[in-house]
């Protein structure tokens, strides 16, 4: 049974899919009355706070400190970086009044953070004993989409965390690049999620940087989804901003800087897109509000027993550090609790009744494969621990299945096209000109995303929209 | 001695002393170019990352829900409870345009979410098995402060968490009233600060409340700081946002709500100022972002003996989840690292030289009361655990000692004028006219703050300004 027809609502009807397992496992409300402003609820932002704190801890680990700017960005200072503005300028939300009075200067909204960064970096940076200063810091940044929204793909308030590090010089941004891609990497890693990562053409880099990586993953629908992206921005901010320091000599350097994003919709809406089945979500373990869901099967004069023995599971394997939900809420029937706690994508649920108490046994139920097995209650805590952790592996190893079977070679157009209707991400060779990307894009309905990253891969033909000599193999898929 | 003689700066010059531990200590940096708008440096943001973290988990245990909410409202929900925008109106910021376009309807950053929420609520909120609905927040809000700004204690950002419930009826939202102030209670308690707290007048209640509670705390200015209040709304908002359910007979009725906030900045402020001395900070060991530094000793020939046990002190620390600094940066000396980590606050410092390697000791020093005391290297976890544990009582019971001496009582307004210039915080009989307030505001320069809450006192005397019979026992204080 191949995943598609296993799961034939989130492949066939991934918008639908979404939208519902959103609202039902209150994950997002997307009804609030400003377009592309979503609520985050209950389940859906208590996962987030734990994609934050890995990722946080991650980078405190690396020496990066949490920092919090403000919001507002002044105009003039916005203005400074001619390509920053240029590409962000359409985008920017302005505030123009405070109370009843106008402003003398207008204050943007952050659409992301450099320029209310630099300045205070300067205050900051004084010698080369002061560098590298690395901070990052989880706000929200604002950005006036134009193309249509869709909750935690494409908001106009999105939910993320940025850092930002100045250096020496260009190699040690360079050495931070890869520092910055592998706390990514461990990140994503960890919440079982498979990717790619590319070196983005020149004209879809970063406002202002030297060139941008970035992390793309599969989606049911074929769009791929860029969950980060990581910039290195050479001395070009640093100029603008009069970035210098002293150098061991006593003489004045530019610093070079790098930065990089997290947007946790997106990496969010991966995490449900990915593992989720016709079922609902089903959540990896390492974020998963509620990792075992223990539903009590009462069965006549047996209730206080069953209920007993259920408070005594829930309290073991709380001692132990497992989040656990007993759900005895008599208004709905076990068969209910266990179609909602699906839903919910709780990585285990635990069932229990009268034949239970008396074997001292449970019966486990994994969410990720439906499988049961039975679980002696001497032994229940090594049995759940190894199960979360079988489930872990278990959902990251079909995810990294999907990216494989994703990936396609072609050497026409017609070819291409076919294959991105067929929702495929696609090798193909190209001749490195802007042009012939647009004109791809115009031909099959898919974006070039950019070159692999990491691994040296060699063109094996000719441009596959101009036939001149290619200089690059690079990824083409449809994206959000 | 005293606290005024031991810290003379810190009593007599607060606003220098606490601008300088600000800077020093990198708590935060007032120089962003937008006025009122602060940066949350490393040192201070970590602090605030670990109250946040306290504040969530006692939250969540009592079942609110983490939630996230737009930071923009449209104008038309914000305009809809009339004391609400009269108490707010003057103090919001606008969003008028975005990229070129001006906008079809201004948007507002929240000054606080009560009319971001209730429409979602209300689309939430079904029937009686809906409510309780709990749920909490952690994000900033904006409020165009026309009074002088002062970093963490008074600006136009501030980095806040706020939780907001909706309940079946009044008796409800009353227990949740009592459910917010016993959270607020537990977190304040941790960071060892001592507050009372206060109901406070009608004039001075949240717009749109029934009543409001605060939490006052001392500062060594004389000022009193708020750090915290928690409002029952009764159905003065559910009205408005026609917040209504199905109750157990089928009828519809008005939903009773509460809402409480708890602004970081005044908390850290607090936890700066109380504990804090004139060699700079002094931390409770809950959120010291370090809790041990280790300054090695080198001392000629036995610097690498020294340097390789200042590893395994370290590494006997971390293992036992404590949170250790090992400064072994070449460029300072021991002398010039324990002045820098006392301003930063550090609770306990570790010295070790070679006597301390031959023996298998350390040196201990504590920040608050700078004792030393000798420790074996078997006995290193229990005794630094030991010591955390008494620093966290013991500037606990300061800060509660300090409280207690500022707490007088006035007769007549020469009295308590006397007694406001020597930074005391007041009690004094009042007659509840709102225009007493105010004279007394005009003739002492302190406000009316309130009625202690939880323990009834019964004035002994008649109102101090007019001589009319009293009814309440009021604290009066200058505030910020």
């Amino acid at each position: 049974m191949t995943e598609e027809t296993r799961d034939t609502e989130k492949f066939d009807n991934f918008g639908e899919w979404f939208d519902k397992v959103l609202l039902v496992a209150q994950i997002a409300d997307d009804r609030y009355p400003v377009k592309g402003f979503t609520v985050y609820m209950g389940w859906g932002y208590s996962i987030v706070k734990r994609i934050y704190q890995m990722l946080e801890g991650e980078l405190e680990d690396a020496d990066h400190q949490p920092m919090q700017f403000p919001v507002v960005i002044p105009e003039d200072a916005f203005q400074k970086e001619e390509d920053h503005i240029e590409g962000f300028a359409a985008e920017v939300f302005w505030i123009t009044h405070a109370g009843e009075n106008e402003l003398d200067r207008r204050l943007l909204l952050r659409p992301t953070s450099e320029t209310a960064i630099y300045p205070m970096f300067k205050l900051w940076v004084r010698s080369h004993a002061d560098l590298p200063l690395r901070m990052h810091q989880t706000c929200n940044v604002y950005r006036y989409e134009t193309k249509a929204t869709r909750p935690l793909f494409r908001g106009r308030e999105f939910l993320w965390n940025e850092a930002h590090t100045a250096h020496v010089d260009y190699e040690d941004a360079e050495c931070q690049v890869r520092i910055g891609v592998d706390v990514y990497k461990k990140v994503y890693d960890a919440l079982g999620l498979s990717y790619i990562i590319v070196k983005r053409p020149d004209f879809d880099k970063f406002a202002g940087a030297v060139y941008t990586l970035a992390f793309d993953t599969w989606n049911p629908d074929g769009r791929v989804n860029q969950i980060g992206t990581v910039h290195n921005l050479g001395e070009n901010f640093a100029e603008v901003f009069d970035l210098t320091y002293e150098d061991e000599e006593g003489n004045q350097a530019l610093a070079s800087t790098t930065c990089y994003g997290m947007g946790m919709g997106r990496v969010l809406a991966a995490i449900l897109a990915h593992h989720g089945d016709d079922n609902g979500l089903v959540l990896p373990p390492v974020v998963a509000p509620k990792q075992v869901v223990i539903v009590p099967i009462p069965f006549k004069d047996r209730a206080q027993g069953v209920a007993a023995y259920a408070k005594d599971i829930e309290a073991t394997l709380k001692v132990a550090g497992i989040r656990v939900q007993l759900d005895d809420d008599n208004r709905l029937r076990p068969g209910e609790k266990y179609y909602k706690w699906e839903m919910f994508g709780v990585p285990v649920r635990i069932e229990l009744g009268p034949r239970e108490v008396d074997g001292r046994t449970v019966t486990l139920v994994r969410r990720d494969t439906k499988e049961k097995c039975k679980a002696h209650l001497d032994s229940l805590r090594e049995e759940v621990v190894g199960l979360l952790d079988d489930i872990q592996k278990n959902i990251k190893e079909r995810s990294k299945k999907r990216l494989e079977d994703a990936l396609s070679d072609a050497n026409s157009l017609d070819e291409l096209r076919s294959l991105i209707e067929q929702r495929k991400i696609v090798r193909v060779n190209w001749c490195g000109d802007q042009e012939c990307a647009f004109l791809i894009k115009d031909e099959v309905a898919g974006d070039v995303r950019g070159t692999l990253w990491g691994e040296e891969e060699e063109p094996s033909g000719l441009c596959i929209n101009c036939g001149d000599e290619a200089k690059y193999v690079v990824y083409v898929a449809r994206s959000f």
